[in-house]
């Protein structure tokens, strides 16, 4: 059966999340129903990532097996024609043919997130749902700092949220990158793979940090603790995005 | 009487736009109403440009006199809780007590905009109501040439809306730049006033140049017939932003 990658933007928001759940709609169960209308065909795909509710997708990747060959463009569209038909707010960006042993969860060799960040006291008339509104001051270049702390291999049992199903609590975290534009802070985060809640649970303690409740020392010991008590709040899935995957 | 000067951000999609109408909730009313509620006065602001429905603000600025004088952080607070409890898509990101002669609108010395194009294949899962997406390949250096021929002192009725109600059609376009970052394109214009629709009958006009329909000549043509029929269609309202104004 030929295989293909899909590349995918979502809006999180009414969604339960990337996987699909008896609890409500899903960005998984909705591509897969443009499948079916498309094709005839009742297929199941695997994402690189299993995104949870709010959280948005720039560049989501899943793979999908079809009983027939389809020229790549085509596909893309015709999916896409689906979803808009069905008031999706999913769009398929690219469409390959890869080969059979392409998995686009067990291949990935680096997922790339950002969280973003708007500080400022007005609320978001064009940004709600789209970015983490703080209201308080924030000091990138200490967010940044306290994130180096996070950089590396280690125990996260500390920013791990219970129901994390990870055999492991240990991961490598390649790069956290805090940056600002005016109102606009990003977190860039990029790794093999997270734990369930990691991104989000690094987001509400840099905001710690950034806020001069926490020193950098304090991250450091949090993440020490390798207990899940000393986390910060978890930050809102709003400000999450998954950018994107390196195979 | 004092007088405030208020810095607005609004989504325009669910508004007839910023003036006040008989036929739907507009960004002005929306104001004037948070404004009642929290003072219990009837009052008309006044706006430093009229936005079209699906137009977007990022720094539109109103002026307001209110019977008695306000912390200028209570007023901005006091405003933004009024407006999220009528649920409004409006934010008040600034309120400045101002002279007496402050006028919004006949202060303002140059006004700036920004258009946003996305190009790509994909529909907008995420921007949806926020960029024009073109499916065809855009060349924006050619944009950017073209948008030259528009710069500087010029009769505009070739980008002039028919029920443009200014006495004159004579405009001077201070700078219009067209950037790109990879999908998304960003126009920029700047001048003291603008026409009605001139910069959607611009961004019309130059996405037929982008795509190679138009020459530059093709565009400095259209200006120099100064006919309405000879402007390319008109750009949608979800692309354009009201950046702010100089004073």
């Amino acid at each position: 059966m030929p295989r293909y990658r899909l590349t995918i933007e979502y809006d999180g928001m009414p969604y339960v999340g990337w996987q699909r759940q008896d609890n409500g709609p899903s960005v998984q169960g909705a591509i897969e129903a443009a499948i079916l209308s498309l094709t005839g065909e009742t297929v199941s795909i695997r994402g690189a990532g299993r995104t949870d509710s709010g959280v948005h997708a720039l560049g989501q990747v899943a793979h999908a097996d079809l009983s027939r060959p389809w020229k790549e463009h085509v596909l893309r569209n015709a999916l896409n024609a689906h979803l808009a038909l069905a008031g999706e707010r999913v769009a398929i960006l690219d469409a390959a043919a890869v080969p059979d042993d392409f998995d686009a969860r067990f291949s990935a060799v680096r997922r790339h997130y950002l969280y973003r960040i708007i500080s400022r006291r007005a609320p978001l008339a064009l940004e709600a749902r789209r970015a983490w509104l703080v209201m308080k001051p924030l000091d990138h270049e200490v967010m940044h700092a306290a994130g180096q702390v996070l950089v590396g291999k280690h125990d996260f049992s500390t920013f791990r949220a219970a129901q994390c199903q990870a055999n492991s609590p240990v991961r490598t975290i390649d790069r956290l990158d805090v940056t600002r534009s005016g109102e606009r802070i990003e977190i860039r985060v990029s790794a093999q793979s997270f734990l369930h809640n990691q991104i989000r649970s690094f987001a509400g303690t840099l905001k710690l940090a950034g806020e001069g409740k926490w020193s950098v020392g304090d991250v450091r010991a949090a993440l020490e603790a390798k207990d899940r008590r000393a986390c910060g709040p978890v930050a809102p899935p709003d400000g999450l995005y998954f950018v994107g995957v390196d195979y």
